[in-house]
């Protein structure tokens, strides 16, 4: 355990006393979960280190819960003890201004509360995530799982699923449309589910020939390999819509080369100072890089249903909590396919 | 004169002559046009001095050009002797392919032919340009001049016009809109009559605070000096729409801060590389970053209608030929209200 409290922390009841961290109480607005698995996303990682240099410690780090229900407050009709359920990375917002009433809590212009590491309205102090035993969420904020699904690999869809759903909705990809998933981790391969579920021709965009073969299991069409300058030129202006993974600053030109006039490269991956894009670039195609940040409560919902339907889930590789420094080292080094999930009752096992 | 030749020419007769460059003939779909009047472009200087490194010389600039048709070939219908027209940035396309079928020539999959500099279909060699008594250029590129404005003012239209209002068309800018036009040069001051034509609330964003008096008489609703902080602050978040004409790479951050949510910066001016981007800028409103290249023919001629029912025109100092030097040499230092144009009689003028 002492690794793990070195830079955060997961909230077993035992280390909460411990932390003297007092458990939100439910009130008639929320929903109490008791948390069977819990993805673990990079942001993770950054928040836990410090990365970011914005972390409140003890970070209890999570955002891709899934669990039960054991209890609902009196004014909750739309959940039920036993609901399997899901929190994503938002537990709250000010449900009041434009960007809330048009179902984008993720631009809430008061900041929406983010499920760890951000202001907790109700006790002060930092809400705390999923790497825990259980979480009380406002009934706005909790989804709906479908069962039809497998439930531990369904975390992911809470944070890597929307976050690549909601830019092909909003940039409204369709059967037919030429795209590419730039970046096969945890977010890619989401894309490529998605992508080719929407009837796309998806083609993978990837520094390494080595992943073609999952590529195309995933559901890739095609296969680009980035560092191949002849197969990208063949491939100049013939992109629909591209959407772009890489979690860290990159060369993007290349990339903006693959796009038709008027397509757009959308970002979802890095949020740091990327590499000088060349004007000529964007201005001789009215071309277009735009960002995009998970999606609202409505579309995440919308995506989970998507995924019940079509039978899509995250490929996942189960841990135990004790071993989440590993797992943490492991997703720095993009060893793992394609996503880490947590099984929360390890928490309750001596350690 | 032999400042001029030492990086380009004008096209008198007797320098054609001189330099052994044979006058284009017209055919059955041309029309000959005596040019009155030519705008000095940014680019006429990048041309010239080779600043691009693809310039080919004698190098005729000039794609602002005004003048009267002499003489049209038996196929033309829509234009006769005596006419006022226009003829901007490109002489001819493909006419074939999916961009030109749209009417957006610029984008011709096998490249437009520009005005100057690039390779003439006709008589093999290059382009030259409206810095020249007279030219030769097929029906379908020449535009017709609106004869209630003032046609020596026009000439900036066909370029700083189009560049201009194009995007502020293709992003749907309307009365109403909080639009900031950012750089108060020669495309800057025709972004801020256009976006005000269209009945936007007008944000001149400088970063001299000199320049607010006129940016008001041009237009604008107010004035935002990028160097001040604190206003930039207040103005977070609040604009629907930014027309950026800087023509060299700068710090796009502070003006990606000024877009609302789904809000668009679009680039006009700088083919080169740019700043580095904050991921996190775009990321965190689903902001768009695009460039936009002049316009369709189609387009253009909507532009020229617009400026004669609205009056508008370009604001501009004319010269003779032979101030041509020293023209440039104050476009570069930008200090000129705002476009330079020549009055072509000066070429037949001794020298």
């Amino acid at each position: 355990m002492s690794e793990v409290k070195a830079y955060g922390a997961q909230a077993s009841d035992a280390n909460l006393k411990e932390l003297n961290i007092e458990r939100r109480q439910i009130t008639a607005d929320d929903v109490q979960i008791e948390i069977e698995y819990c993805g673990v996303c990079h942001s993770d990682i950054h928040q836990v280190r410090n990365d970011w240099k914005n972390s409140k410690y003890p970070v209890v780090p999570g955002h891709e819960i899934i669990g039960r229900v054991t209890q609902v407050g009196k004014n909750v009709s739309n959940f039920k003890e036993g609901d399997l359920v899901g929190v994503g990375c938002m537990v709250d917002s000010c449900q009041e201004c434009d960007s809330c009433k048009e179902d984008l809590e993720q631009f809430c212009e008061k900041g929406a509360t983010l499920t760890y590491n951000s202001k907790d309205k109700h006790l002060g102090g930092h809400t705390f995530g999923g790497y825990s035993e259980q979480i009380v969420v406002d009934k706005e904020f909790v989804l709906s799982i479908p069962e039809n699904i497998d439930a531990k690999a369904t975390a992911p869809l809470l944070c890597a699923g929307i976050t690549t759903y909601s830019p092909l909705r909003h940039w409204n990809v369709k059967k037919g449309d030429k795209v590419g998933v730039i970046g096969l981790g945890g977010l890619g391969h989401m894309g490529v589910k998605f992508a080719s579920a929407l009837g796309a021709h998806v083609v993978m965009i990837t520094t390494s020939p080595s992943k073609s073969e999952d590529a195309k299991k995933l559901g890739a069409d095609e296969v680009l390999v980035s560092k191949n300058e002849e197969d990208m030129k063949k491939q100049a202006g013939s992109f629909d819509f591209l959407l772009n993974t890489v979690p860290v600053g990159h060369d993007m030109n290349p990339y903006i080369a693959l796009l038709k006039r008027d397509a757009t490269m959308v970002l979802v991956g890095a949020i740091e100072p990327l590499d000088p894009v060349h004007g000529g670039g964007l201005i001789g195609g009215r071309k277009r890089i735009a960002g995009s940040v998970i999606g609202g409560i409505k579309e995440t919902q919308e995506m989970l249903d998507f995924c019940g339907e079509n039978n899509i889930v995250s490929d996942i590789e189960m841990i135990d909590i004790h071993n989440i420094n590993e797992a943490f080292d492991r997703v720095v080094k993009s060893d793992v396919k394609y996503r880490f999930v947590i099984d929360m009752k390890s928490l309750k096992n001596k350690n």
